[in-house]
Parts: C-alpha cells; structure tokens; sequence
C-alpha cells in the first residue's frame, strides 16, 4: 500500500488547533455573564494583590495560596510591585465556616492597566480568584490576562464531590490534592465517606475499637481531620462527614459484635457487594452508641449537615432476629421498612440534639422525618422530584457516579433540574439543592484515582456552578482540555500517572506502542469489571484497564475530524493525511506490541485488543480509499466490516476499543448514496 | 517526494528494544559480582521480609520503606505471606549514624524459592535491599526477581550529592525526594551547601538576624533539619553541612555587618558570579562568631565532617581595609592567600574544638593544616593527587556538575582515580576517598532541578559505587533508560515536568509539535547561560531551556541506529523508514509550531531553532536518498550541508539542536568512497 507521510502527530495538533485557537478564554465552569474587553493585562514579577474591604485568615490564606499558584503557573518568581495588580473588595465577612447558601457570587474586571475583583463575602472572592489564574495565559510579550468583565454566581448551593475512603483507603495527600483541584472549578462541598463494610477510617476516642480493628490501621487521626477541615475552609469547601447506617457496618462489628443484628463473630469486609450485617436497631444500647459516636463526630466536624448514608439496607438479619421481630410487633412497625424508618426517625433526633440536619441517600425517606433531611439521590430525578413535592431538599447524584467511567458528555448532560424535575414548581424546584459527583472506590487506588476524578468532575462542577443553558459539549470539550492542563497546577496526577502505570505492565523495555494501544481504549466501569474477575479490597489495581482513560481525547478528535471530512471532503482533505497516519499506526500497532505481550502477564488479556486496534486501523485505511476514489463503497462490503467492528466493540481485558468507533463514522459516510469525494487529493 | 509510512513511535520503539531486551537486569550501580542463575522469584501479595541477626531502628524502617516501595512499583498491596519470601541477615549494628568508611557491602542471592540478603552491617542491608527492588520486572507469570547471585561493595566511600539550597531556594519536600533517589543509586553523602551571598538557608538561635534577614523567609528551621537528618539516616546517607567562608558570605551581612571586611550595609545579593564582600579574618569578634555559629551548627548536624567551603576568596575588601592589612603585617602574613590559610587554620581549631573535621574546596588547602581535612577539588584530579601526594585526604567534583549540562556519558568517564591521579601508589590512591556531584542552583529551580539531577547522577553513581573496569558507555545508555524510569517511583519529577513546562509555554493549545522540537534539542549549561542574558535570582526559569533536557535520549537513539545503517546498510536496512519517518517529522514541524510560536513571547526566541529543525530534517532525508541510491553523494554537496549543520549547531535560545548530529553522522557515511549500499530496500 502506497502511503503518504506525515508524522503522527501532526493529527493531534492539526485536530486539537480547531476551534481551540478561537476560545480567547477556556474558562471551566464558564460564569454566569462574560463579555470581553480590549486589551490585555500584564502579570509578571511585579504582580501583587491588595486587600480592600473587609477581610478575614481565610482570605488572607486565599491570596497567599493565589500568589503561590500564579508563580507556580507562569514559573515566575512574584516579588510584588508597589501598585496593586489586583485588588480584592469583599463587603462582608464569610461565616466561621463555609455554608449552604452563602453568598459566593463576585465581580471580575479586568483591565490592561488593574484588575478588580469584588464579592459580598469572602467566598464570593476565593471563587472570583480560581477564575482569575484560570485566564492567565502566555501572550505576545508577557504573561497575560485578557480584559474581561465578568458577573458570576452558582446556579446550584450545593456542589459536592463524594470520595469513599473506606472501601480503597485514600492517605490524606490523596485527599488534600483533590480537595485542591476542586477548588478550582468551584465546588464547594467535600462529602467524605468515612465508612463502610470494608473500613472505619476516623479515629474515635469514645469507641477506639472502630477504627483499631476496623481500619486495617489506615484511618485518619483527629489531628487530620482538623487539618482536612482547615484546608477545605480556606478553600471555600464544606466538608460532610457521612458515616453509613444502619447497613455497610461490617467494619464496625469488628470490634462492636453486640452492635449487629446476627451473631458475630465479624470481620473486615474484602469483596465487594452488598452485605448483610446490620446494626440492631432494636436495642437502646445501639442508639446509646450512636449518641456516643454520632455527638463525637458532630463535634469533630463543623459543619451542620451530617449524613447517615442509610443506602442498600438487607434486612435478612432483621428478619430472623427474634428480638427484633419482638421489637417490631410491640412497636407496631409492619415491615422492615418501617423498622429503617423507625431508625432514621431515632438518629435524627440523636443529631438535631448534636445540632446537626441530617442527610441521607434516598431510601432514608421515608414518614415521620423533620423536613430539613436532605436527600441525596443516586435514583434520579424522579426521587428528587417526589420528596421536593413533599417538601424535602434534595441533592442529585445520579448520573454523576464517576465509577460508572462514562464520558464527561454524559455526565454533562445531567441536570439535577431536568427529567422528572423539570415539571417542578419554581418553590417545588429551590429545594433542589444541587449535585454531587461521586467517586466510589472499588476500583480505584491512591495512584488512580486522580484519573476517575479529573477531568471529569470539572464538567460536573460546570453543570452545578453554570447557567443552564450552558449544555454545547463540543464548547464543553474544547474548553475540558485546557482545564486538564491547568489541574496539572493543583497538583492532582491524572496525567502524570499515565506513563507510569503503562511502564510498570511493559517492564525493561519502553511502552511508546503500549501506549498506542492505550490511547485508543477507553476503561470500564464498576458495572462490568465486577462480573469480570473477582474483585476484592486485596487484589491489584494494576492492569491495562486501570492505566487506561475513562475516556479517549485522541480517539474523540478523530472522530470530529473524520466527521467534518464526511460532510465536506473537499474542504477538509488536508486532514486525510494525518486519518491516514492514525490509522496506519494503529494497523502496524500490534507488530510493534505483541512480542512485548507475551512475556508479560499483565498484558497477556491485551493480545486480542491489539489484534483489534490493527484491524480496525486496517478496515479503516481501506475506506480511507473508497473516499479518495469518490467510489461509493458495495454495500455488502461496508456490511461486513461493520460486524467486524461491532466484534471488535466487545470488552476485552476490562476495556472497549474506542478505535471502532471514528472508523464505524466513516463507513457510514461512504456508503452513503451521495457523498462528496475527496479525490484527486491523494496524489499531490 | 514520495515517502512510505512508518508511525513515528515506531523508530523510537524500535530503536530502544534494539540491546535492551538482551539485558536481563538492569541495575545502576552494577554490582562488584554478579552471576545469573537459573529461574525466577515470585514476588506478589504474600511478598514478606524476614529480618534476622541483628536489627536496629534503621532497618525496621528500611524493610517499611522496602516492602511500601515493592507495593508501589508493583501495584499490589503487599498483604505478607507465613513463609519469608527475603529474609536479611545482619551481622553487627551499625554505628549511630551513617559513617565515612563503614562496611556497605552485601550479598543477595535470590532462587526461584527465596531471597536471602546477608550484611556485615545494617547500612549494607540498605545497599542490597535497592538492589533487589531494582531487579523486580513483570514477568510471564507475575513479578519475579530473577534468580541471581550479587557481591557487592563500593569501590568509594564518599559518594554524594551537593545540593545548593542558597542561590534558588529548594523546599524541603525537593530535598526529601532527591534523598530518596539518592539512596535508590546507593549514594552515601548529602551535601548541603546551606549558605552563599544569596542566602543564609537555616534558623540560627544564636545569630537569628542570619536567617532572619539573610534568607527571604525561605531557611530550614531546626525541626526540618532534624527530619532531613533522620530521613536521610533511614536511608544510610550522611549529611554535610557547608557553610561557606570566608567568601560567599553577603548573606550574612545584612544582620551582621560587623563581620564584613568592608563597610556595609549590605543586602542579599541577586545577581549569580564571585562577590567582593568577605569576612573579616583579622578580627578576634570574627572568631567569637564564628565559634558561636559553627559550634551550634555542629551540635545540630551529628556527621564528624563539616564543610566550610572556602572557594573563590575575593581579597581586593582585605586589600583595601587598613586594619587588615595592619593585622597581616603584624602576624607576618605576606599576602591574601596566606591570610586565608591562617583564617583555615583558626577555623580548623575551632570545628576540631567542636568535634569536627575540616572539608573544603580546592582552596582551602595551604599549608599549617592538620591532615585530617579533606579536599574537595572542583578543578581536577590533579590536585587531588598533589594533595594525596602530602598526606591529605580528597573527593572528586571536577566533571561532575551537572549545572554544566553536559551528557552521561561525560561524567561516566570521569574517574577520581583517572587523569593524574592515576600515578598515585597504592597508599596515596587509598586517600582519595571518593566524588561528589555538584548540582549550583543558578540555573535551576524546584520544578527543574529534577531534570538536572536525574537521571545523570545514577552515572556518577555508578562510577563512584562500581569497579574501575565497569565503563562501557554503551552499557550505561540501556541501563540508564531502565533506571530512569524505576527513579519515578521515588518521587523525584525528572520526567513528570517536562509536559507540563512545555505545556506552560504553548499555552491554551497543546504542545506536541513544541514537543518535537524540545526532544530533538539539549539545553545548555552555566558556562553558556551565564552570558546569554542577564539572569539573577529573580529572573524566571521557564523558558524554553529550562523545559529542555540536558541530553536528547531520541537524538542519541538515532544516531546510534544510523551509525548501524552507515556499517552494514544491507543489514539494517529496516530501520531506514524509521530514520526517515523522524527525518520528516522533523522537516513538517515547523509548518505546525511556527504559527504558535508568534504569539506566545517566551517562543519567539525558539523560531529560529524550530527552522534549523527542519532544515536539518530536509537534509536528512535527502542524505537518506544518496544512501539507498548506493550513489557516493558529491563532495561538495556534502561540504555544504555540513557547512550548513555546522551553523545550525550554534546555540541559539539557550539550547543546542542535537538533532544535527546523526544528521552529520549519516553525510560523513554517504561521502565515504566506498560505502554499502542500501538500494533496493526504498521500493518493497
């Protein structure tokens, strides 16, 4: 075959350079009202910022942290200049700490000779300086931001990220460095899930027995947990604690047996699942203990929310527990769920003593609670929507669970206000509080988690924080990489691990065709990798599937630009060269890796996927040909390929070839009746 | 022109497997003795280390380390089995710290059943246990450490690391990690060079006006100094204080302007060269201080070596100060430099007062010194071996600073026994204790001071650790791409930075064709930055040399495949498409980077190298088509092209385009007389 050459990565400038150079400003989540202005100012050494207004340690820590970052982004050592770059004018105090529903909105203006940045709160400022240091730029002579007016403000109050702990134990770095990188898009709750079946992950002083045999010794001190508490307060981020009951307390039976509704004796949970063991919520001992436990977290952690999780609640050791069938007929309660509901009514009255509103996952809704329970749904809509109609508040999560390993465009399209939720009243409506991206931890590890995180939850943040009307994914991607990049700056290693992890399968020898081959697979998620092998808290996160990407940048270009060419070959042949290239390498692919393959276990289950990858490259060199011939490709022929590509989708190795999919997009458009052709552009 | 397709990776994968397969362990410093034997070590989950014979705090730690690091680089959590999958036997304690000249020796030898490391000591367990992480690799199966026997002991004992803090301020999150990376390679000493005109680095309690106004606020308090101490004794490492005197003392001045030879006032100096202001020797208060200052430092910094520097005394202060020179005529002292020898001498008095002993550069050497000092020589083994010849003591620095830029295979021939002090007798070689690489901070900072470091210093570690005849260079490149990528799982960011410094530069666009230009490049060193623009210490580092590598790893690939090609053509006639496929990447990219370049101001200074690129790629590929033509290219054709090479090869934006090298190398192949010819391969 006669092949033109352009180096292969002439396909990704050529295919990233669209569009992007137009976006002045890649802005993520992109405020509320922005219009442009002419010029440019300048950052450079001389940058300083001036506190006007009111202020407070957690801004003063805010544009310490600032300027710290702005070095570290333009790599320029800040010694400040007498005239302020930047001033800050806050017209109030924050609370003590960050609160649902404070005030978070600010103004920015930007000028080429100063910058001002105003908000009602100290808040409203920290959320005014992420947007600032995202607009800094390299420009023609200096570092630059551009003239900008900019009014902004979240849609939603509530703006969370879920990180388990328990179930993959994440060291405070781990929960430092994210908790950095949220503040970047603006979110502004850390939900910390503390426990579950496979670990209690707080030090308690009142029952040590939690976390001393139920950690495996990985747990956080009380020192930590002010430190985390701290860190997040000067960041504008609330942190809520969630300690899940009555069921996912495997690890507290550990050294609490009496606390379960079976006989012990229990040890740590290592699969995953859904258990059985359950507190007894018969006894006043367990709610005697919960007033202990639950009064000493509440003080631990300021803020007034606190959830009880209450989520996937078996009731087997319910049922053949005789004291609690006794239990439940002396106190009238019907059913299983009304013994949870009778529960859910006890704690949160233990936390309304405590001072503290209750939160809980949908199935803690249920007759008899106070209405300032908030519930958090991973149903959907229609759960948020039904408990707003009877006057609950309402967070949503549903379709942000970044363990699923869907692609940032799905998890953008979710509005915690559309489906079931848009027939809402605007009263029915304000009690939707907002969303939570949720990373549970199954199947992720200190070293990839930052990957499931980021850059995924910034669209999330986008979604939460952002008018509603901001929903064009092509913007949204655009936008997305350049957001990826500037993490790079908070610290959190979702690019950094990439090289890493593909080193470590392919051992001595360097991984360029692994990573070829990574490139074009996108990993899935908890729903198939828990039928795939068996999992559990003690087998390694260290496949191909775990260095592997949510969701593939390259593969998506290519599939943009293979669209364009689609709808007008003539105006795009220029990028037929760098398809070609793309697909050649990958039909050459497996040559390269499979003798690499074979003598490492890990990548011994990558054989068939790199048997695929060169295939599809193949198949899509050949359409390549119909489409420069303006030959309209036989229908039988276009058929068989396309069976070969669906194959070829199958999951292998815990991961799907994302490869077929441009591929599929061109078969499509050559078998159309009358498409346009490109030739006469190959021989030139 | 009409090209075939090769994907770019392709080169580099095949170019990198070419020898490396062949090596079954890659370990830098190659061990004393080592002999395959047959089968492989599982290493997985029941992975567990035995100690026996002696243990102490340090190795408790070290097998922590150990078994944490095996995790990590393996990816499985490491759950110990029953049966000892290593175990270690130490023979005696080692002493309370780590110590010049105690015994680091080891055994490993390693069956498909288990691992047995054996010591003298417990610093020599350390050494083996680097070893043995080093030799772990995927295998067909799982993990495995090759079946193996090592003897291993360092042909010096003084191997370190000079790290200066004062010029650039390093964090001690920089020093902790390259302590780390230290011990990886089995280096034995950091040294710290604590303070220069730029900077006074830590907290005094005596003279707290040292750090206070000597240091920006950025100085290591005592705390830190301890836990830099106690790391660093974890890992078998001695740390070495300098404090350098009487020159290189600015900083001190602006608290202490009284122990100036001149009048001040002064203030911390920015500007990177040699300085006038110089201690006062002839004052007794002089002394005082100094015995205060070094008598706490001593008491803080537990090794018995303390190093006073010493280097590049400027005397024109002395010569000036009227005092002074009343004071030299009164002790007999005829000239500067025997005022300097009598402040070396005092100060000799009072470290040995203090329990210490004298280590200093080159210049501190003079006579009236107790032999007890060593020397350390900047400007050669020559002096080292006249020193020897008198009895003193000595480490090498002379070819191995890194700030020089210069490439591994450089400082891999320098040897401290090598060029003059080669002629010592056996009892005067034994005095020349060992090396030192130097990393000065003026051109470095903590986001590139990685890239400086790493992985150049593991060559020198190899030279300073291995047998003299351990020097195929050859050897060291393949090893060394190994150990480069085994070094990212100590911390150290000599790769993780360059994405990200690049992708700084190119701003909101990705930067993959500024990628291709910074591979084919290798920044320059002091001796050229120096007088390229006017740096001082608050000029930023993030130009487009500072992302740059100090050696092109691709470019020495290619020039190794094509000085294959030029030998037997017939033979590698393969790699023809791949030399051609970089060729023309490099010959396209100007086309894609240069529109970047105009707008981003730190890229303008690259167009004209981004040109020489691809002008050096056109050359190439024609070059390329004289070699498959088999016809002898023309002498004066080949004269141009070189004349024009030769030009290109000029620095320019502080890096040089290594690029032109193989380029060179193939002309010089194609106008020999009678060369192999490689037709025929172009038309398959």
């Amino acid at each position: 075959m006669q092949l033109r050459c352009v180096p292969a990565r002439r396909l990704l400038v050529t295919l990233s350079l669209i569009g992007t150079c137009a976006q002045a400003t890649a802005l993520m989540p992109m405020p509320a009202v922005m219009s442009p202005g002419d010029g440019k100012l300048i950052i450079d050494a001389s940058f300083s910022v001036r506190v006007d207004g009111y202020s407070n340690p957690q801004l003063v820590n805010a544009v310490a942290q600032f300027t710290a970052r702005v070095s570290r982004q333009t790599g320029i050592p800040i010694a400040g200049g007498e005239r302020a770059t930047l001033t800050i004018d806050c017209r109030s105090a924050a609370p003590e700490y960050p609160t649902l529903g404070e005030d978070e909105s600010y103004q920015l203006d930007v000028t080429p000779s100063a910058a001002h940045l105003s908000a009602p709160t100290v808040t409203g400022a920290l959320r005014g300086l992420q947007t600032f240091s995202q607009l800094i730029a390299p420009g023609a002579t200096s570092f630059v931001v551009p003239a900008i007016h900019i009014e902004d403000r979240p849609r939603f109050p509530w703006r969370g990220l879920m990180l388990d702990v328990s179930r993959h134990w994440m060291p405070l770095a781990v929960v430092m460095r994210n908790i950095d990188a949220m503040a970047a898009v603006k979110l502004n709750v850390f939900h910390w899930h503390l426990s579950d079946d496979q670990g209690f992950r707080v030090e308690s002083k009142l029952y040590p027995k939690l976390h001393q045999l139920g950690s495996d010794g990985n747990f956080y001190t009380r020192a930590e947990i002010h430190e985390v508490i701290e860190y997040a307060r000067n960041r504008g981020i609330r942190v809520v604690p969630e300690f899940d009951i009555p069921g996912h307390t495997t690890s507290w039976f550990v050294g609490y047996p009496e606390l379960a509704s079976a006989r012990g004796a229990y040890r740590i949970e290592r699969n995953w699942g859904i258990f059985e063991p359950t507190l007894d919520v018969s006894r006043e001992e367990t709610y005697t203990f919960l007033d202990g436990l639950l009064g000493e977290m509440a003080a631990l952690f300021p803020d007034p929310y606190f959830h009880i999780g209450g989520d996937e609640v078996l009731d087997r050791e319910w049922r053949e527990n005789t004291a609690i069938q006794a239990f439940c007929a002396k106190n009238g309660l019907k059913s299983s769920l009304e013994l949870h509901a009778y529960f859910n009514r006890r704690v949160q009255q233990i936390l309304k003593k405590h001072g503290k509103k209750m939160i809980g996952w949908d199935e803690v809704l249920a007759p008899g609670l106070t209405n300032d329970v908030v519930i958090q749904s991973w149903r959907g809509q229609k759960s948020l929507a039904e408990a707003a109609g009877k006057g609950y508040r309402g967070i949503l999560s549903f379709g942000y669970y970044l363990n699923k390993m869907q692609t940032a465009a799905f998890h953008y399209q979710v509005d915690p206000l559309g489906a079931e939720a848009k027939e809402l009243n605007t009263q029915q409506a304000a009690l939707i509080l907002g969303g939570e991206a949720c990373m549970w931890s199954e199947y992720v590890t200190t070293e990839t988690v930052d990957s499931r995180l980021w850059p995924r939850t910034a669209v999330i943040a986008e979604r939460l924080w952002s008018p509603a009307n901001v929903t064009d994914p092509d913007s949204m991607y655009r936008r997305l990489e350049s957001v990826t990049r500037w993490l790079d700056w908070f610290g959190v290693e979702h690019r950094t691990d990439y090289a890493r992890l593909l080193d470590r399968l392919a051992g001595e020898t360097p991984a360029p065709a692994l990573r070829v081959l990574a490139d074009a697979v996108e990993a899935l998620g908890i729903d198939y990798r828990q039928d795939a092998r068996h999992y559990n808290s003690t087998v390694p996160m260290n496949r191909f599937a775990d260095a592997a990407r949510p969701e593939s940048e390259s593969v998506r270009n290519l599939k943009a630009a293979i669209s364009r060419l689609i709808g007008d070959p003539a105006q795009h042949r220029s990028e037929i060269d760098a398809i070609r290239i793309v697909f050649a390498e990958w039909a050459e692919n497996r040559h390269l890796l499979d003798p690499c393959l074979q003598s490492k276990f890990l990548l011994l289950e990558v054989a068939p996927v790199s048997e695929s990858l060169s295939k599809t490259g193949a198949i899509g060199l050949e359409a390549l040909q119909y489409l420069e011939s303006g030959k309209r490709a036989p229908a039988d022929w276009v058929a068989e390929q396309k069976q070969e590509l669906d194959k070829m989708e199958q999951p292998k190795a815990e991961v799907v070839l994302a490869a077929v999919r441009p591929v599929r997009a061109l078969l499509d458009g050559i078998s159309q009746p009358n498409i346009h052709t490109a030739a006469g552009s190959g021989d030139k």
